[in-house]
C-alpha cells in the first residue's frame, strides 16, 4: 500500500449525545460516601432530577467523503461499538475499513451502555441488568460448541472451521458490558433523534443493533437511504406498513454459519427470512445472503471480527456501490 | 487556518482493553429473561466466572508525530474518555487539540467507567455505585453559587465570570456515568498496565483521574516522561518515596477559578499544594498554575470544557515544548 492510500485525511473526530429524558428520584434515604480515599466521606442526597435514556455518538469526519451519506455504525446486544474498532486480535476493524473506503463513519453507544451511561435501578432503568461470560458468548455467537468450551484458551475446541479469533475470546469478553431487558423504546427513541439529527444516512446494524435499525428506518424512511443488517436479532412491527415505505429502503442482509448449533439463532433466521420474503413480494429491495453458500464458510455472530472481515467488509461496499451510495 | 493545516493525517484510530481480573461468582437463583422483545424468555444462569476491572483504550496515531511520546488522556470522576472529546456547547477538544500539535493521542475510560464495562455488586464490585445529577455539578464543579441553580436552563445564575458553557451543562450531564467508591486498586492497577503497555509517554489526568496519574507515575516512573495534572482530586500516597523518583518526573499543575466556594476543592487545592511544596523542596520539577493569579478568570473544574479551553491547551503545550516533549 503506497503512503497515500494509507493515510486518512481528518477534518475532524469528536462525539455528542443525543436523546434523554428527564427522570425524577424520590423518596430514598440519603447515604454517605468516601470519594477520595482518605478524604472524609460526604453526604449523598441519591434524590433528584437526573437525565436518562440518553446515547452516545462518536464522529470521524473526513476531509473529502467519498461516500455519498454518512455511515452509522450500530453494535449489537450487551456491547458498545467498541464493537466496530480494532477487533479483539488487533485488526483493524469496520470504523477503519469505512473510513479507508471514503465514509463519513459514526460509532455509537446505545441507550445504557458504554459511554451512553446507565440509570438507578429498579427506580429509573426496568429490573436488574444481566452480565454476559465468556462461556456463554462462546456458544451463543457459535464459536465453538459449548462442550468444546474451557476457561483456559489452550484447552477450548472451536468449531472447524471457525473464522472468529477464538484465541481473543477472553479480550472479546472484556468489551462486554451488562444489559437490560426492557430499555428498548429508550433505545429506539434515542436512535431516532440521531438519525433525525444526522439525516440522510445509511445504517449498519449487528444483531440487536440490526433490529433497532430496522426500526428506525422504519419510523424514518426519508432519512435511511439503505440498511446493512449483520445478523438481525429479530424483526420490527411491520403492521401497518406500506410498501412504498419498504421499498424505499435497500436492504442487504448478512448470516454467518453454524446458525443451526444454536435455537435462537436458528428461529431468528428463518422468522427474519419470512419477513424478507414478505418484504420483497412487495417490492422492497431485499438483498439476502447467507455466506456459506457462497462458500465463505466459519463466520461467528461477530462477522466483523471474523479473520475475513475486510472481505466481508468489501462486500458491504460493493453492494453498496451498486446502489449508488458510495463509489 | 489553510487547507493543509485544517486536515490531520491519520495512520491509525483503533482501541483495545487491558487489565482486568477473572472473578467467579456463585450462589445466585438463575432467572429468566426476555432478550427479544415478542421472543420467549431464555433461562440465565447469572452465576460463573466474569472478567473484572479492565478498562478501555481508544487511540489516533498520527502519521507524522512530531511529540516525543504518546499522550494519555485521563479522565475524572464519574465521566469518561468523553471528557476530552467535542465539549459540551460543540466545540473541538482537548483530544482533537492534541492532534493538531502533532501528538498520538490515547483517550481510555477508566475501570467501571463507559465502555470499560462494569461488574455485578456487591458481588464483585464494592457497595453501590452514586448517580450524579446536574445541580450536584454546578455547585461541586464550580459552575454557579447552589442557590444559583435551577432545572430550568434559563433561570440559572452562574458565577461572574465563568466560561465553563453553562448554558450547556445537561449536555454535560448526559455524559455522566455511575460511579463507585472502593474500586480505587482496581483502576489504578489498570492504568498501570496500559503504561506499561505504551511505554514512554505524557499523561494528562483531571480531577480523580490525576490522583490516579500521579499514583501511576510513581510506579512506573522509568516510562512517564510528565505528568500535567488538572485540578487533580488528591495526592498520592508518598511514603517510602526516593526523591530521584519524583525529580525525574516534570508535574504541570493547572487550577481553575472559584475554589474557595466549594470547601472540598479548596482544602484539595491545599493539600495539593502542601505535597507539591514539599516535593519542590527535594528537587522535583513541579510547575504550579493558579490561572486567576495569570488574569485567566472564570475557569471551572472542567478547564477542558470552558470557552478558552483552547487557550489552556496551548499553555500545556508551551510547557511540553519547554521540558523538550513537543516541537
Amino acid at each position: 500500500m503506497t503512503k497515500a492510500a494509507a493515510d486518512l485525511a481528518v477534518a475532524e473526530i469528536g462525539s455528542f449525545f443525543v436523546g434523554g429524558v428527564q427522570a425524577v428520584v424520590s423518596g430514598l434515604p440519603p447515604r454517605s460516601l468516601t470519594l477520595v480515599p482518605g478524604s472524609p466521606p460526604v453526604d449523598i442526597d441519591p434524590n433528584g432530577r437526573f437525565v436518562a435514556g440518553q446515547m452516545y455518538v462518536q464522529f470521524v469526519r473526513l476531509t473529502e467523503r467519498r461516500a455519498a451519506h454518512p455511515l452509522l455504525l450500530w453494535h449489537g446486544g450487551g456491547v458498545t461499538g467498541a464493537t466496530w474498532e480494532t477487533t479483539p486480535d488487533g485488526r483493524p476493524g469496520w470504523q477503519m475499513a469505512f473510513l479507508r473506503y471514503g465514509h463519513d463513519v459514526y460509532v455509537s453507544d446505545a441507550v445504557e451502555r458504554g459511554r451512553a451511561g446507565w440509570s438507578r435501578y429498579p427506580e429509573i432503568f426496568p429490573g436488574e441488568p444481566f452480565f454476559r461470560q465468556a462461556r456463554e458468548a462462546w456458544s451463543l455467537f457459535r464459536i465453538g460448541p459449548t462442550e468444546g468450551y474451557a476457561d483456559d484458551e489452550l484447552g477450548r475446541r472451536p468449531f472447524v472451521p471457525q473464522r472468529f479469533p477464538h484465541h481473543a475470546l477472553d479480550a472479546l469478553a472484556k468489551s462486554f458490558v451488562p444489559r437490560w431487558s426492557g430499555t428498548e423504546a429508550l433505545a429506539v427513541a434515542a436512535y431516532e433523534r440521531l438519525v433525525e439529527r444526522i439525516g440522510s444516512c445509511v445504517i449498519v446494524g449487528h444483531s440487536q443493533g440490526g433490529q433497532f435499525a430496522w426500526q428506525v428506518a422504519l419510523r424514518r424512511h426519508g432519512d435511511v437511504r439503505a440498511l446493512i443488517l449483520l445478523e438481525p436479532g429479530g424483526v420490527p412491527d411491520f403492521d401497518g406498513l406500506d410498501s412504498e415505505r419498504i421499498a424505499n429502503i435497500p436492504t442487504l442482509l448478512l448470516w454467518g454459519d453454524h446458525l443451526e448449533t444454536v435455537p435462537f439463532w436458528a428461529a431468528t433466521h428463518r422468522r427474519v427470512r419470512e419477513a424478507c420474503d414478505a418484504l420483497a413480494a412487495q417490492g422492497a429491495d431485499v438483498t439476502w445472503i447467507d455466506l456459506p453458500q457462497r462458500g465463505i464458510t466459519g463466520n461467528s455472530h461477530f462477522l466483523m471480527m471474523d479473520d475475513n472481515s475486510d472481505e466481508i467488509a468489501a462486500l458491504v461496499q460493493a453492494w453498496m456501490i451498486s446502489r449508488g451510495l458510495a463509489t
